[in-house]
């Protein structure tokens, strides 16, 4: 079965990837700003849902699978810092302290879709203002929701999380198994037998 | 400074370079059957540190980690299973049931060694049989300590985790960052410049 990733996510793709299925990526290039909402795993879900119906048609026999993951803090819904003076203040507050990762999902095949976000409590570490500095010097914060990653420089600033971690990353693998499930396909069928061996 | 990984897992030296660290591996070669105690963590920190003093004076000046990983299961200790119907018990005896994923860490610095353990709690999804077959078929949780990887294709099999993910991975980020703040170096300071781009 074809899987396309509506989604320019690196992360993503490397994760689908390392988990043995060899996706297509088609990038939807929607608008993000259209979707108004004040629930971050409804936002998450709305636009994982928006990727996942623009790039359907063009796919009617694939497995099409739209994401998309929000962080929220304290109140407020984070996406990308807009500079690297916001990437140090967000760590400034956000260090020491936990957000909740949100993460949409989307799958449709045929006219059947299903949408279903999962949500990943993030414990902070306690990074110093060097370690700040140097983090946002690298300027990995500033490519991704929550101004973090947890799969690459910031995984050391992350001291727990309590969830599923592809959740944080940016696609759950357990949720995405239970939701094609949900289609009649069983995931291990998804593997590619070209797959990296481990 | 010069990091030197004591392990010759993949999984450890991919995590490390994913966070910025560009470690020598030098495999201590030991045998880990010397160590025997009931309890799990214990256990890892024990063959952390022997893995370590090992390797450590052979590089006097280098930064040394040693790790090790046992999952602890319902009062058993679990390393790797010792073939295909083992690890296939295993699973239909771990579905939908949870274990602590122990990571023993070992660091020297010249003559100061530090040595502490990670513990991550792992909810485990419900493989059906068939996707237990086709795991186990891959090969993949016959080399790896408690039959599952959750980096690889075993991502997909397991549902939550608290703790630190990393741990589950083989090399907490973390605690290790914790551990060479206690010898007065800054972790990204280790961050090495010819770090892949993220």
């Amino acid at each position: 079965m074809r899987v396309v990733l509506a989604s320019q996510s690196p992360a993503r793709l490397k994760t689908l990837r390392a988990a043995g299925l060899d996706p297509e990526v088609v990038v939807s290039g929607v608008d993000e700003s259209q979707i108004v909402t004040r629930d971050p795993a409804n936002l998450a879900a709305a636009l994982a849902q928006l990727k996942c119906r623009t790039v359907a048609p063009a796919h009617p026999d694939a497995l099409v699978i739209g994401c998309d993951s929000v962080l929220a803090f304290e109140g407020d819904i984070l996406g990308k810092p807009v500079d690297a003076d916001d990437a140090v203040a967000r760590w400034r507050r956000m260090r020491g302290r936990s957000g909740v990762l949100h993460t949409g999902h989307c799958v449709r095949l045929g006219d059947t879709e299903l949408v279903d976000s999962a949500s990943t409590i993030v414990h902070f570490a306690e990074p110093d203002d060097k370690e700040i500095a140097a983090y946002v010097a690298s300027g990995e914060p500033l490519q991704v929701a929550g101004a973090f990653t947890i799969d690459g420089l910031g995984g050391a600033f992350v001291r727990a999380i309590e969830g599923d971690h592809h959740t944080v990353v940016g696609i759950s693998l357990p949720m995405l198994r239970d939701l094609v499930a949900d289609l009649g396909v069983r995931w291990t069928d998804l593997w590619s037998v070209s797959r990296p061996s481990v």
